[in-house]
């Protein structure tokens, strides 16, 4: 029998590394755990990097696609925005782009499938795997064929990123509809019901998200007999680029490199991957804590703190990439403080 | 009759530049309101700064002085730790030296008066203010002549800052046992009583903590008469470090420079600085909210939002430290995102 290769060992943590980092943080110059969460940050990043916690590269990844539920009028944006925001992408004028740019960052576009054609972008990798997903209100959203190919992107994004000597992964998602996908996956991994868990999405008004709740509603209940095995979950609800950053962080944790999740639709893809293979967890660090009001319950699902609570709610990969800095000031603080002795500074 | 220097005009808000950054952000390319907190950052910043926001040059001014309050055995950590940690400050050891060294801040450490004579550290402005303050739960911490030196001696490191360009000012302080007068100060500021304010500080016990309390109240009963103004609230309860963070926020609002606030003790002299001039209010943004349970109060005092909430409670500057790239990745969105037009991009 063949082993799915997301079902296969992730990477184990460095144990040595973290201890040898907690002794060290008991010495430096400041009252004992007044650097907040940077500290466990700190420790997290020497156990999963296996030595003194650095951020030099971190790899951004945007995936995006269409999604067939769109024909449900579950968003606020005409689907033509996927193509148009591929191009702003890789023209620097995206927030994502911008914010590649400002951390030093690689800034990778992946295309998995958009409902328009579109020309060959330079700068974006199309992959074709369909013109965006089936409206998973009618039918599934992919063939089994079409979310191993998608998980398999993720994980060649990932291959990459390791190759190009990448200390981070971050993951974005693109897609018009894709708050829907991943409310609809929310509610089947956790049992919730749609009205619990929707939200305006880019900036749907009450009936817009009443309207959607409903869409939601119906499709758990076409598929309900088949949402007990997480893969054939993605399959039936999620979208290729959800399942390509599924994919990407089951293969970050078996290669052994450090993650920093998204928003909402990453979050979800995230409880994905720890479902389909728990062992990954330990490489998820968590960005940010969006507006998306089920965001917070896939947090709580994941036992995640995320470091900023901005009321984002762009996408793109930005909550992520917006808690880079603070990755690496607690790496700095870590590695460059003196310890009370090396500074001569009377401890408790 | 001559008006007292922090009573005098602030600078206004632009807020034609205001007007013209919120008419950009309408026409880049991301849903309305989807970078949260940090679209009102890029506006506020655009209105402090009179045109296009930018942090080049952040100014760190840490403050230190000691308590005479100390000998009631309120603190976690003896009183020579204040002296120690200037000697580190501009050794390079302590975290907010790290820190404005990874954000290319000028850091300026000011000693206003520790308890232990200190030889002068190079690098180190010595001020003489005096031993450290009174023991307010006996006597006034200051006199009328040390209060304006202190003042003044924050409204001097706020000139030199704006002198050498700088765009954003950040206060610091150190002093052993200085959560006790910021708890005091709070209490009399916010007419609440020792219990609901006083918290661990760098680390007491809950021993420690009720004895804090105890020691505020008495102090607050001593001084109760004379907490009407607060000129004299600073006076009696506060500390030369305190009043020099109040003396520079309040220059700040006259000279024009944004400041960006720390910590509860920097929080507690920003609500001095508003009651002793309102119109400064608007020249103050929030690092963050620190782990000492009095911020939350003194923050809904202030109707501040600060961007970070990492349960901090270091001091020193290090939670605004922390914001520093938050504001400068703000910027970089409101500047540097395309337009809906020159993306050819479609709004809703």
């Amino acid at each position: 029998m063949i082993i799915d290769w997301w079902r296969q060992a992730c990477r184990p943590l460095d144990l040595a590394a973290r201890a040898e980092a907690e002794a060290r943080q008991a010495q430096l110059t400041k009252p004992t755990g007044s650097l907040g969460q940077l500290e466990g940050v700190a420790l997290a990043l020497a156990a999963l990097q296996g030595g003194r916690p650095d951020i030099r590269l971190p790899w951004i990844a945007v995936f995006a696609g269409d999604h067939g539920v769109v024909a449900e009028g579950v968003s606020a944006y005409p689907q033509e925005v996927t193509g148009q925001m591929l191009r702003n992408f890789v023209g620097g004028g995206a927030a994502i782009s911008v914010l590649a740019r400002q951390l030093d960052a690689r800034l990778e576009v992946v295309d998995l499938g958009t409902a328009f054609p579109l020309e060959a972008l330079p700068g974006v990798l199309h992959l074709n795997l369909g013109a965006g997903t089936g409206n998973f209100a009618c039918e599934a959203a992919m063939s089994d064929a079409q979310l191993r190919l998608a998980l398999q992107a993720g994980r060649d994004s990932l291959l990459r990123a390791k190759a190009s000597g990448a200390d981070l992964f971050i993951g974005g998602e693109m897609g018009i509809g894709n708050t829907s996908a991943a409310s609809a996956l929310a509610c089947a991994l956790l049992g919730l019901p749609a009205r619990e868990l929707v939200g305006p999405g880019t900036g749907l008004d009450a009936g817009g998200v009443a309207r959607k709740a409903a869409v939601i509603a119906r499709a758990l209940a076409l598929h309900g007999a088949f949402l007990g095995d997480p893969f054939e979950v993605l399959r039936r609800l999620g979208g290729f680029e959800i399942a390509a950053l599924t994919g990407a962080y089951l293969a970050a944790a078996q290669e052994g490199v450090a993650v920093l999740v998204d928003g909402f639709i990453c979050s979800v893809a995230a409880l994905l991957a720890v479902r389909l293979n728990p062992a990954c967890r330990d490489w998820l660090l968590f960005g940010h804590r969006g507006a998306e009001p089920g965001h917070r319950r896939v947090l709580d699902a994941l036992a995640a703190q995320p470091l900023l609570d901005l009321g984002l709610r762009l996408g793109e990969g930005s909550g992520a990439a917006l808690a880079v800095p603070l990755l690496r000031l607690a790496c700095a603080l870590h590695n460059q403080m003196a310890t009370f002795a090396e500074a001569a500074v009377s401890d408790r």
